[in-house]
């Protein structure tokens, strides 16, 4: 798989501790958490990695969106994973060019490529932040 | 755009209310909900069309795919929008062989299929209910 992926140094703690304020920086909320550890086990008795989905929306963004297609919303938020990866931490964000821009909506296309580089700018910002 | 949509002539409310039930025929948890109206009204002080995305999962189909490919979560959980059309309310999934099976893992495909049909025979539980 493709897409905005890099593997951190730091403790799976830490990263997910400070994630959300680099999402902040470049506009993003964060709408939802699921706790796929708690989850899988709850409903299936099974162990699993720690691994959060985080649903990061960037208001101003989604709007627009929306407003030229409405069924876009199937693919909001966008995901940004956070799972223990030996002793480091894997932080992975959904590639709005895969979702929301191969939809076959052309004018979609700008406007994924902006989300897009505001996700690269967030992780980015991120790893700084835990260097 | 394709995939898992029909309009339904019922009130919001009540497609609403009934749409969890019709996911949980299918083993369909709903982990997450977003309602964008709200949302957009916080954040942007706009007025929006009523509108949610649920994030709909099934813990058993979730956990054999991220077994298989850990950064799948990214395209987790599939979300279901419902939301205001004139007097009715349309019911639009996401579709999975669009999503899950399209990151280039031809395991998936035969996974996604499943859960396609799945979400397929939630809607149609929903709209017999509703009837």
């Amino acid at each position: 798989m493709s897409g905005l992926r890099m593997t951190l140094e730091a403790p799976f703690d830490d990263v997910l501790a400070r994630v959300q304020d680099a999402l902040a920086t470049e506009g993003f909320g964060v709408l939802t958490e699921i706790d796929v550890q708690a989850t899988l086990k709850k409903k299936l008795d099974v162990d699993f990695r720690r691994y959060r989905i985080l649903g990061a929306c960037n208001p101003g963004f989604a709007h627009r969106a929306l407003q030229h297609t409405l069924e876009i919303g199937r693919l909001m938020p966008c995901n940004v994973v956070v799972y223990e990866e030996g002793a480091g931490t894997v932080v992975s964000a959904v590639d709005p060019l895969q979702t929301i821009a191969a939809q076959g909506e052309p004018a979609m296309t700008p406007l994924a490529e902006e989300v897009r580089q505001k996700l690269e700018r967030a992780l980015a910002a991120l790893a700084r932040d835990l260097a």
